[in-house]
């Protein structure tokens, strides 16, 4: 099977997600990386590009040159992933799939829901793959959640409390660095700061799980460092479109949790918990029975968590296995389209640009009902009212 | 040392609190158990009484005879504890502080703030000591967190995450079961519910740890089973008169949680968490180091912790020792007050009829609250505005 | 019920010991803490049994004055306990049961094989009870390990295997400390240190819970400090004589465990696994399917397990109540025989004279078989074989 | 920089291995898969290889064929992993050794002594690398506790405590089974069964950490089911050759233990604990100090830990990565060679044909031993005493 071809923009040297994306598209083998603009410093990611095997001609120096150079191709990218920073994702977004390529872009999609909005409509007018990258929810586990919810083992989803919660932001010491403090600053960050960088994850997994949208929210913000302006803990209320409600908490602050993205589901005739930094075991009370441990590769999972699974049971698999899949899901996605088939419904579960609109809207109403005393506000985008 | 005399009112044949109050009472040997009332049948309170060892005459067929029989006596009792349904705590604890008497009372103390305020006023004029049982503060690492706090370990207290969320009353079958329904029907249980029920254990424990009492609250309340009128599930938003914020979530439906009280604490210098279902073992988080496991039991802890423990570091101590410390303390303080000396201060740590009105104005705040789509309440009771 | 009288030779100031016999017999309200011999040194022993509420005549200066005080009144204790020294234990243990006293001995019963079989022999002749104090076993969920394995949950058991391993004597500095070194002192602590001060603790835990006797073992004994004569670790490989093999790790140098006393059972039908340090949760794995999570106070245990509960599901009870079990079988032993009927069966689960005769046939076979290269030896008592 | 090319024998379609070295070697682009012989059906294996890209000419029949190939190529491979039947790694590691390929091998390496020993002689004659795949020794943590070990943390090492038990042949009506059965069978499988399959992994890894070779062992070895003629459950005593201890239990039948690879180390400063299940947490115990949890990924770590990282801390890293980081290993150790300079130190932890010769003799003395009522046996390869 011919490997499709990829192309990334932004995570150059020293960055964090960089890596992590050439891991996700290298791990099966679907993907080449043989194109990239890696830089805001033309030379700098022409030379990384190059070092990490592009050919010359395809290490650009910035996504308007590799946006010309990958057009002219007869071999030109399958999907370019954007990981450069967030205030950029809109436009070069835009730019890619109006040139009719399918692109994985890193969260936030947008700075607005305007901007949202446009992709969204963008995206179905061009028929082009327009991905969000909510990695987290290619965890084999998270989607044998989804599973279990939609084949009704739950009966009706009552509440869901989702969390993501670290302490990395806590130093009020270092809250000036201005590698942190960008983040808290609206004049860079927009309208909100934790909730946008990790509460739209947790909000994102617990919609995906549920298989609801989230309707309303209420919001209390605080800034516990005096210096920042935006939040670095928030606590969300949520009511879904389809009657479950939902309790939210996200922190910046919270000294000894190291990446707390936990989920608990609670229906009518079970409970489901679940916890990303132990994330090959999952949780499931009956009800009227006793706490079982379900670990990821064991018999009797469903076929959307046996597809995201590669390694036998026992055998931790971590962060770099679920982008994966996000990853293979595209790529069945778009080998689907080149052979004009149907793809396979346990892959088809990557985050759209729908997903990534409507936590634009979710952001807003956040920052809305935070500083208007909590009150209700409608998280929906104006488009799906 | 001679033995205080104990009484107690309610805990009859059957209850889970009985027991409970008797391990507690008994465990130091410090009280001995001479007198009751234990059930609103006279005469199965009357024989229950003396199958436990009461004299016949101080077996008990109601309160009022109770109260009576001891006022009349050289030998009456020291403490009485009142562990009768919730509606009778106001009318029982008030005869008894009017007569002169020591009360323990159960949670909830009253049914209204105004009645609270009364107990409060009460306690104060008599000289009386009126505790109520929060008994989960009698915990030995719960008390060091509270020391951990009060000594600058933490430095400010930033937020403090607390829950108690359990799945016991998630069986919508269950639900119109008259053990079960009474809880969520306001002609019995009042304006709340959950949080009134476990929702203040984990409000206070918090308020315990942080040194700070609760100044407003926003709450969502939400009843997952359509048949109920009060809540079976809040999340409660929390400002406290130090500055701390505060999140706050319990439920009943949470199906695959036993009895989920737990406790995080965030400051600038560190962050604590502890379960109470594995309380032995505390988390401590100092800012720029690394997770330590703290054990009761172990070196190098509080006074507070070293006082409330009572075996070697690695045997579980487990709720029935937590519930003795809250009678280790009052015995503690029964004694200095006859001896005419001032009680150790690590022992003046029970909590008091002060608490329990905080607690009613806090049920009180959460259910007007969660009828005003969250808006913002001052929870602090009248008399302490 | 009037309560039982109880006596405690041992257990003077400042032992950890005491406290949790006098935790554990007080407990419930059985038992009447009337006398005792607590202290070498008859003055402080006096003193500090009056302090403790003994009445004068009845805080006696050393054992032989209190065996010879309590035989002769008509309110006799019913139980003594014995927590002196080692050393100790047969001579008092002897003479009490001569005299007609129940006894609950601390381990080990004895410091010979031929002191326990004379021991035995004597509960036998004389009819009272001979018990030793495993109080491990005393933990509800172990009593359920027990009827599982009984009722024939897990089918034909084939392997056990069991830890008892903690860190306190790791420092080489401290090892010389007479605290500690005495352990490790042939002249004083026989033939075994870490076996017979803790290993005989799981092991007879795993004889216990699989309902089989020690048959034949091999041992591994290893002095890690090199100053120590006796050993402080061990590994013992076991065979039972229903047919169950069993691998047994005992240590005393092991940093980071603090009381890692833990048992794995693995039966043809499925495989069992608790800790004492959690002993409110016990792992179920049945063949075939998931693993489970049992949780002590839960639906559905056996009447073994219930028996030994005395608060609610997820509420931690701790090793004072697993004390207090044993206490309680005694209690109802003791009663059975007064009252002339049988005892509750569920309650005759207290460790027996014959059970410390096997564990000092096991430490002397451990003894031989390490300084033998691990040659297996039979481990029987010769009266048992 | 160029990528280096990679060949696999075996690991053809459904097996579970071939996948894992597929991810392992392709995870960070250092290696191309441009060669194998993937399946004992030559046509299979030439199909299979070509569906997963192999050129056509570079999908083999057999290992014959692709030596053969291989060799009279400009563009041979540089390094080729053999995973196939156990019985056939000797033969195929040889061959490839003496035509100058460096050789990865999937343990055990040869079936006997004599065979380990021979192909240490090879590897060292040729010059060529022929490593071992001890995948999980590629662990970040697990090379962080080498480190430490190495640079003094622990101070000497006492004691090291080993275990790999899962429950996977515990269902005696699976015993018969084909797929199960060879495993236990002599003919098949040679002198021991899980020891050889599982408990040499807990053995090197132990090695490994420790810094220190085996140099004695006694062993004993259990057929819980009875049809099975080699040992599914064995505990064994170990020697090292620097003065350390240790045990080692593995087994098969250990229902409720999915993957149960753990690793305990008990120095004079301190102890470590590691669970292959949990493998992004290691928890230290400095001596006199409390119990810290280690995060892959965190500050502080060693440089061998932070080389074998990829993604930031909370971050689950698994088993895929551990491999990657062999394949890592060895793709700097070829690279180094092709442009004559030395290794990275931090990279030069690959296992070696002397830790698979070493494994060899350890197996041949477990059984030795299992048969011999657990007599002491020197456990070091004949070359290497």
């Amino acid at each position: 099977m011919a490997k499709l071809l990829w192309g990334m923009i932004g995570g150059g040297e020293g960055s964090q997600i960089g890596p992590a994306h050439r891991l996700g598209a290298g791990l099966d083998g679907a993907f080449d990386f043989v194109a990239g603009a890696l830089d805001h410093r033309p030379e700098a990611g022409r030379e990384y590009g190059q070092r990490l095997g592009l050919a010359a001609d395809r290490a650009y120096g910035d996504w308007r040159e590799m946006l010309e150079g990958e057009q002219g191709r007869d071999d030109r990218i399958d999907l370019v992933t954007v990981a450069t920073p967030n205030a950029t994702h809109f436009e070069i977004t835009k730019a890619y799939l109006e040139a009719g390529f399918h692109v994985l872009c890193e969260k936030p999609m947008t700075m607005t829901v305007e901007e949202g909005e446009e992709i969204v409509g963008l995206a179905r007018e061009t028929g082009r793959i327009c991905a969000v990258n909510y990695g987290y929810t290619g965890y084999a586990l998270v989607r044998h959640m989804r599973a279990m919810v939609a084949r009704g083992d739950l009966g009706k989803v009552r509440m869901v409390v989702a969390e993501f919660a670290h302490g990395h932001h806590a130093d009020a010491a270092d809250a000036d660095n201005p590698r942190v403090r960008w983040r808290y600053d609206p004049a860079q960050a927009g309208v909100s700061a934790q909730f946008a960088d990790c509460g739209i994850h947790a909000l994102h997994m617990a919609s995906f799980v549920i298989g609801q949208e989230l309707d309303r929210l209420s919001a209390d913000t605080v800034s516990c460092i005096e210096s920042r302006v935006l939040e670095d803990d928030a606590q969300v209320n949520l009511r879904f479109d389809g009657g479950a409600a939902g309790r939210l908490w996200t922190s910046s602050i919270a000294l000894g949790r190291q990446h707390g993205l936990t989920l608990q589901v609670f229906g009518e005739k079970g409970g489901l918990r679940w916890a990303q930094e132990q994330p090959n075991q999952l949780y499931w009370m009956p009800l009227g029975g006793r706490l079982e441990v379900m670990e990821r590769g064991g018999p009797g999972l469903s076929p959307e968590a046996d597809r995201a699974s590669r390694v036998t049971m026992g055998h931790a698999e971590g962060m770099p296995l679920a982008f994966a899949n996000i990853y293979a899901d595209l790529a069945e996605a778009i080998r689907a389209r080149k052979e004009g088939r149907d793809m396979d419904p346990a892959a088809d579960l990557y985050p759209r640009a729908e997903d990534g609109l409507r936590s634009m809207a979710a952001v807003f109403a956040v920052a809305e009902s935070g500083q208007g005393q909590g009150v209700w506000m409608d998280a929906r985008p104006p488009m799906f009212r």
